[in-house]
């Protein structure tokens, strides 16, 4: 495996060609291929299908693949589902149903925020869906007054898993825990939202955040094996530069949202950031931190419902201050090298580190939804140090050293 | 493993935690942490430890930590090292000693002919060397005039490598073969040089190459079992735009030298080149290739010696000339702009996909020396699609269906 055991799961690591502990641990904007996009292209079926005649069809998908739609549908739901996931209930207020329409209605609140930021920029929409079931609707905003690349994806997938990852998945102890079970592929259902805002001025932070829901259904090959569900997702801030009184605000919309709902989620989902975000080669986090969490299903699921919901709404009043307060700030070419060059920390942890990424580039996934992650532009240069006691060695001190911001 | 095993190489892959082919496959720049360099900082040593402070120490090392040398040694082979490779023969003689002659040469005739090209721009010298033999020489030339980024690293490495990669290595069928040898881990020698070469313009090409040598003894607990040898190495070119008697001139200088060896170099070589720097989650080559080779043992020492020399003297015929008709050619944004974009896929391929980078960033190497590959600045655009018969478009197509040049 590329990635190392940062993330501290309590889930063991496979050999298995298909890395259990990653189809439900991606945090990166609309990367693991179930929650891919389709590529829309400027260009011609004709010069695209000659220009991508020889790439190999031989990757495995554990999805169908998409066709773009004309029109966005009220939900991506299959209509006649009902009975699939026992216990999930009418469909329009089962956990899926309501948890596809927090994520929807988060995009479309998000979207507007980050446009009324921008005041020129506008979302570019692509809607695709899948013949069973699911789909996704991507919105990008390319080359704005404020936002050099932000992107909000939505997706819903129908898909199977290897049993060996329903396996990683579920709580240890439960019936289908003995590996002489021959289980067969376990269908999921999952939700998501994911997304990776880029802005142009040096002072102002990149912002990551994504929410997601998990259903598996039983093995069929396994009497009395579980379903499972979970929730994961998290926020956190990548500033080039730090001002504390940002960084302290960013911290405190999360450890508010999180103690709504339990005083142990803050410090817990924070180190659980610190440890995720980690470009081990550098010995440096990506960025500040914030908070994620992964397959969490050991409390009340509508309690977790909630908070998902709570931490998805937090987005807004967590980031928009602080690019408005930074977003005309001047700077000078200097700085702006040096976010650069933190954007290129930025590319190394997503193609290297990242469960999504590299999972989604592995299977096949749709590499436009994958990489719009990567941001317009960024920078290496050989053996740079910043200046001890500048603002750049204290940026970079804070990713080498996490600190606790509140 | 992050890599497929698109490299036609006749090994077989290993789900251990050392990839076995990965030792002797780099064609990275100063890639695999055998062949690294030492980080030089601009900055006081104290800051420089504070900073580095958390830098996990976990990370497996076949290879010794290196110190900072304020001069350039004669050699880096041991002294008293000529017993422990049977068959090496007199030190002033023996492969090893020649090739590393070799490619110190080269380096001071490369980066000759680069500042010449330059005109402006100084190679910056580093120079290292390891407590038990071994060491190298890095010079990286930044921010020329005509190149952006240009590196040419020269190392020699003692160290020891686990009995899987060994396996690995040594030809099937020999003694050690048997999976019930508990071979100890094997000490080996290696010999390289790599360069990346990154020009401004965007008509000038990108050049890589490399050229290696390795040697193992046998191992400690495995009687009988043979000493190995092998060559690796190649050149490619990638250019932004397409200026067919440039890929064409560059193709026929590498036939060259491959057909004063072997009539069967040249097209197996180019192919190999071809199925190596495939970026599979794009489906396209990082460039327009050249040739690319790697555990060459089976044809006659000298003559492979002869060879590797051969190819690593035609670099600057094979290139020199291309970057002096190309450095001056007036651009727009827009081709800059593509350019980026090609850089941006050259980023892509070197952190997922190329073996020494990877295999580096996985066991504590150099970051600096490994990483020094990648372009100055790269970009990313959504969705980009280059039009249908624009020479851009013309670019990616051979990127995709590689073509025959000669």
């Amino acid at each position: 495996m590329m990635t190392t055991a940062i993330l501290s799961s309590t889930h063991s690591s496979s050999a298995s060609a298909f890395p259990p502990a990653k189809l439900h641990s991606s945090s990166s904007y609309g990367a693991p291929s179930i929650l891919s996009l389709p590529t829309i292209s400027k260009n011609s079926g004709a010069s695209r299908l000659r220009l991508r005649a020889q790439v190999s069809s031989s990757s495995p998908r554990m999805i169908e693949k998409e066709t773009v739609e004309s029109h966005r549908p009220d939900t991506f739901l299959r209509d006649s589902d009902n009975g699939s996931f026992s216990g999930a209930g009418n469909e329009s207020n089962s956990v899926r149903a309501r948890f596809e329409k927090m994520i929807r209605e988060v995009q479309d609140s998000v979207c507007s925020a980050l446009e009324a930021a921008d005041g020129e920029g506008k979302f570019k929409e692509d809607v695709w869906s899948r013949p069973g079931g699911g789909g996704g609707i991507s919105r990008v905003l390319q080359d704005g007054a404020v936002f050099e690349k932000a992107g909000v994806n939505v997706s819903v997938v129908y898909g199977n898993m290897p049993p060996e990852a329903y396996r990683a998945a579920k709580p240890s102890g439960s019936a289908a825990d003995n590996g002489n079970v021959k289980a067969g592929h376990v269908p999921f259902f999952a939700a998501g939202i994911s997304s990776v805002l880029h802005p142009k001025n040096p002072f102002a932070p990149t912002l990551h955040f994504n929410y997601r829901y998990f259903e598996t259904d039983a093995p069929k090959d396994a009497p009395g094996a579980p379903r499972q569900w979970w929730f994961g997702g998290g926020t956190d801030l990548t500033p080039s530069y730090i001002f504390d009184e940002d960084v302290k605000h960013f911290h405190s919309v999360q450890k508010s949202a999180c103690d709504k709902f339990d005083p142990s989620f803050y410090p817990r989902f924070k180190k659980w950031c610190d440890d995720y975000f980690y470009i081990k080669h550098r010995g440096e986090r990506r960025g500040l931190g914030g908070i994620f969490f992964d397959d969490l299903n050991n409390y009340d699921q509508e309690m977790l419902l909630s908070f998902a919901t709570e931490c998805a709404n937090s987005v807004i009043p967590a980031y928009i201050p602080i690019v408005e307060k930074r977003k005309d700030t001047p700077f000078t070419d200097s700085h702006k090298e040096w976010q650069q060059l933190r954007r290129g920390r930025y590319v190394e942890f997503n193609l290297v580190y990242d469960r999504g990424t590299t999972f989604g580039l592995k299977t096949g996934g749709r590499i436009e939804s994958i990489l719009v992650s990567l941001p317009l532009t960024a920078r290496w240069e050989y053996t740079h140090q910043p200046e001890e006691g500048s603002e750049e060695w204290r940026l970079l001190d804070a990713c080498i050293n996490p600190k606790d911001w509140i």
